[in-house]
């Protein structure tokens, strides 16, 4: 039927090329480490923490019920389940029209960053940062700006100094509770400042707040200031409280945000699971204080753990790190003082111990940087799914390690 | 703290601004219909044919097993369940390794597309063609070449007829089994002979085929020569069979494609809600027969409701319609003999009366064409989540509708 030449067939786009190969922190080392060793790897709950026999109760009404069976199997609107919405809302403090359900914060952070970050911007963001923050980026730029995470969060002076100087960002992404690696959250001041940075030159910030309810020390610093500026957008997921697997998020959004994000979005998936949102749905509206106490339980045990993991290595490693206690969150990120060891060999005799973490330096927002060489001398645990006993069995291991690097 | 004038805020994305507005058939018709209408609207399955009983149990189980209820709640995967992707795989007669599990129908599309369109890029289409595919292409591109749908199917030799002429096309898509909306299959004889135009030229088709497993009549069409090729993307998702709510489906790529779209997946959302592919996998893997059990319950239902839609159109609009038998699916595409009938006052009618459809011309691939004239004569009746009683009800308004406009 046809006589023109054979052609060389299609290729991928330009998105699906400029999407990197994993490497460093990734899903495999989430997922499938090997089960000898004590992993302090992933900012997961705890098993225990999450509220089985309340899905049980609430599942098993839900699949009883016809009605409530039938309409939990159909489709569902884009933006997501009202009520699901309106208690989200009350809790952020926001109107219910500024909450879009996601996907959980992964998601949401894919459709900001492909509503608002144009191919090849430049995006300011923490450093250390989430890597896979990094990853998905890649959606729209690799162009970035790593500015300093400090002991009370991004440098934001030096993000201003840098805006003054004429440099322009699409956004500026930050992990602004328990930052992930480096446990630190961003002061009040800090918000402000940042907010009237986005204000007076118009970029947006993306405020990564996974870890917020998860605070067991210290003052809750509040979303308020991100809340009342149409230039912050809100990204907030159900995974650190009830659990990664049901993959449920929300997107607190300025008003003029709400629509094109929710356009994207029903093009991408349509909606999220009506199964999971009705489940869901159900049991954050079991009563009034069901969801802080389920949040209260875990904090509790994170509480415990952080505790023991910190006495640990000041009991087990005296000297060897600098560490500061935690108020919140699922991570420790201890400095090695020793400049004479090298993290990679301590890492590599921490496997043969069998206890594994995240390095340090998977974490630099660039390479080659002296925040990239600082990033390096830490090691991030991830303490919220191991017992106290294994904590002080992977310190004991990393202990062994250690000695074996600075012996002699 | 800084002195540079204020700029614009941040716009969005090229992307963002390239989505339309939803107009004609959309979600809003779909998910909140008048309640007092007869709603012939969504290709929904009936709420009785999918299996709640069966989920009670398997979420029973589940939620009552610690360890199975703790693995749910976590992370897994972006490529999806092994179990689940075996089960597909043995079902499609294709490796394990070429399925990946989605978010359900539109989001395979939306992967793909994302993936292989590149921007601006003209792709090939069904005419009339399922509008949200329209709308989901927006996410690369609005060029299209609309291509007529006969009844046996796509117009594979006019495609071919452009392609000779020097057309070049990214990408085919088309619903090969009752088809959205003309109710029609594309014969063996065409697949085979879209494949060899995709191979020959270079282009991907994408088979978009939710419908197929829900034949009531005539033989199975075979996606074999689909997966038989490395230019041949087959989507397909358990919303027409296990109930949209779940929101999970599945590719079968070339093998070719399967990394790149994992890892664009991998940076939009992670992966499908690992609650979901449990209780789902759990379903299907029952045992060897339990889901073509629940299909044949509910192709059962179909063929009655097909039949008694057909039989009342004869009995109470003789003569008003050309009407085709349907094999399968959820739609009849019946169309006006009398040319003196406006379509769109036939509608206003029709809902002054309570019924409700989809208008034909929703469906015309293009606006203002041969094709788009043709597509507007046709009806889009939905019968699938109507009971029969409802059926006669909603033939006995239309019939209303249509004598007041033709009596005279």
């Amino acid at each position: 039927m046809n006589q023109t030449p054979r052609t060389e067939p299609t290729g991928l786009t330009r998105l699906a090329l400029g999407l990197s190969e994993p490497r460093g922190f990734g899903d495999q080392s989430l997922i499938a480490p090997d089960p000898r060793a004590v992993r302090l790897l992933g900012g997961i709950p705890a098993p225990e923490a999450l509220p089985v026999a309340d899905i049980a109760r609430v599942s098993g009404d839900l699949w009883t019920d016809p009605d409530a069976a039938a309409a939990a199997l159909q489709y569902s609107g884009s933006v997501g389940f009202e009520g699901l919405r309106a208690w989200i809302a009350a809790r952020e403090g926001v109107d219910p029209a500024r909450v879009v359900i996601t996907n959980g914060g992964m998601h949401g952070l894919s459709l900001v960053v492909q509503t608002m970050v144009e191919r090849d911007a430049l995006v300011a963001l923490d450093d250390p940062v989430f890597p896979l923050f990094l990853r998905l980026l890649e959606l729209s730029t690799r162009r970035t700006l790593p500015v300093r995470v400090l002991d009370d969060g991004l440098d934001v002076e030096a993000l201003g100094d840098e805006l003054a100087a004429g440099r322009r960002v699409a956004a500026v992404y930050t992990v602004p509770d328990f930052h992930n690696p480096t446990q630190v959250s961003l002061s009040a001041a800090k918000r402000r400042a940042l907010v009237e940075l986005a204000e007076h030159h118009g970029f947006v910030v993306i405020a990564d707040d996974p870890y917020r309810e998860l605070r067991f020390a210290g003052d809750a610093l509040g979303a308020d200031a991100f809340h009342a500026s149409d230039r912050v957008v809100h990204v907030n997921t159900f995974t650190k409280t009830l659990g990664p697997g049901w993959r449920l998020g929300w997107l607190v959004l300025p008003r003029w945000l709400v629509e094109p994000v929710v356009r994207l979005r029903n093009r991408q998936d349509s909606h999220s699971s009506t199964v999971v949102q009705t489940l869901v749905e159900r049991l954050v509206t079991t009563d009034g204080s069901w969801f802080d106490r389920v949040v209260a339980r875990a904090t509790a045990l994170y509480r415990e753990r952080a505790g023991v993991l910190v006495q640990e290595l000041s009991r087990q490693l005296p000297g060897a790190f600098t560490v500061s206690a935690p108020e919140g969150g699922l991570f420790l990120w201890p400095r090695l003082v020793d400049d004479a060891v090298d993290p990679a060999q301590l890492y590599a005799r921490a496997v043969q111990e069998g206890v594994v973490y995240q390095q340090g330096a998977f974490f630099a927002a660039a390479e080659g940087t002296a925040a990239a060489r600082e990033a390096s001398r830490h090691l991030r645990f991830a303490y919220g799914d191991r017992s106290p006993e294994e904590l002080g069995e992977a310190v004991r291991r990393l202990a062994v390690a250690h000695r074996s690097l600075t012996a002699g």
